[in-house]
């Protein structure tokens, strides 16, 4: 089976980790998002990308959801003492990763060219895809005016309170070389449990119709997050966060919805969707629940 | 006793370090040479500038004579590990500095500025000046070709046979805001035991005629130097490397030099020179021979 993988950070990097566990390499593409990207202190950051790059190479730190493991904090703690901005703390491996893909963009390479190459060096046989070549920004529109992604996620810890998003540049950016093609060829379109609002719909929006059939895993449990603000994005913007929530803000282009027992009840409600579902065990707090919950997804989406 | 010194790397901030330990913040400025400055991985690094602050701030490597004790290597060896240019051993404590410097240049503030700040979050109480804020760049002319100073010292090793030199942008910069003040100001002005042809050069070149008394310090002993290409750039340039061929470099503006014990032998062409001598043991392996050297010079700058 054929899978094209929609992946923000955290939850999306270890389904995509369960996942390569159970396909061979030529039969998974991960489309992440790079919405979250930015420039700081002169680098270029794409987190998203980071987290599933590093979680599929086996390099990321376990107990963060983010950055590397076995880190060091030295540059950072410099620029501290320097005065510098060191709210958005990077590792000292880390580190080498943003200061490398700047030196090559300001040479005009390709960030989908400088990914691949990142992940043979990292010695990852999947494919990894940032959505597109072309900056995209996400915006989130607070109580507090409008805030740079990191500045509202990692500055200010999700404390404004979310009124919408917006996705600068989004109208002018294709998707990366190879995009298109992973989802044309796929026997079936993965949604990983990332953020709807601002990992999953900026990729939405990049790739267009999806002419697949799409599963989607919930990223909410029993009304929370594993981590990340999208439970309380949700209710601030006037909707119960629910799996039921997940599922309808993709029913447009959903054929199934991976939901947790814990959430059974919504079972009915989705399925007046006119979308199928699997409930199953989705928390995914080791390897092993990675690869268990993949297998689940995949089997469902064989069936559907 | 006020004195303005003038100091490439790694000799050079010895000599100045010595000077620290006696002189009192406002009886010593520092200016550095800023020729083999190099924008490097989007980084903006200055060599010299940082050896001699980090040695005025107690946070050198005694071993290497550049970078940071207690060092970590983390960054520069994942930038390896991705193909990137990993020549220039960057380690992470020291990255900070070049990454904090690159981000305040490009938000317009000038290096001299961001030196002061720098020397300030450093605890360093002596006043280090970057010879000028707009960029010289020296470049060595070679059997091979013209190289960038770094490529010249640190990817080519110094291997490529010297033929001249060439300070791009010399003649367009002026010297750093309060640079022409800390020599007028001074008693004496001290070149230090720095390579004569590409770390004081510059320097001297940007600063024009000094109406102050001059003392050098000799960087070459026995006809090696401690450290560092300025015998092999001698020989090559057909000049017999000693301690006379350095009194001979400066001999223009030169009050007084000293040289060597191992030296003493050309004691007396040096006087002909009409340049006064001090032969003493020049050598500083240890932080008690800094400040005896630089209590002997200072001795001698001052019987002038």
């Amino acid at each position: 089976m054929k899978i094209a993988a929609l992946a923000g950070g955290v939850g999306g990097a270890k389904l995509a980790h369960g996942l390569a566990q159970l396909l061979p390499p030529e039969d998974l593409t991960v489309i992440v998002n790079t919405g979250d990207d930015f420039e700081h202190l002169g680098l270029y950051i794409c987190p998203d990308l980071d987290t599933v790059c590093y979680t599929l190479a086996g390099l990321a730190n376990p107990e963060t959801g983010w950055g590397r493991a076995d880190e060091t904090w030295n540059a950072i703690s410099n620029i501290e003492r320097l005065g510098g901005p060191a709210w958005f703390r990077l590792g000292d491996n880390d580190l080498a990763t943003h200061i490398e893909r700047a030196r090559r963009l300001k040479e005009g390479q390709m960030l989908s060219q400088i990914t691949r190459d990142f992940c043979k060096a990292w010695n990852i046989g999947h494919t990894i895809l940032p959505m597109s070549d072309s900056p995209v920004r996400t915006i989130v529109n607070t109580d507090e005016g409008e805030l740079a992604f990191q500045e509202y996620f990692v500055r200010r810890r999700c404390e404004p309170r979310v009124t919408g998003f917006r996705f600068d540049g989004v109208e002018f950016a294709e998707p990366a070389p190879g995009v298109k093609e992973a989802i044309q060829s796929a026997d079936a379109v993965m949604i990983c449990p990332s953020n709807p609002w601002v990992s999953v719909d900026p990729i939405l929006k990049i790739v267009g119709a999806i002419e697949k059939k799409v599963v989607a895993v919930s990223p909410i449990i029993a009304g929370r997050t594993v981590k990340g603000p999208a439970a309380k994005m949700y209710a601030e913007l006037g909707v119960e966060p629910s799996a039921l929530a997940v599922a309808n803000h993709y029913r447009s282009i959903l054929r199934g919805f991976v939901l947790d027992n814990a959430d059974l009840k919504y079972e009915p409600q989705v399925k007046e969707l006119n979308i199928m579902t699997l409930t199953t065990d989705t928390l995914m707090n080791d390897v092993e629940d990675r690869a268990r919950l993949a297998r689940a997804a995949l089997d469902f989406a064989g069936s559907l």
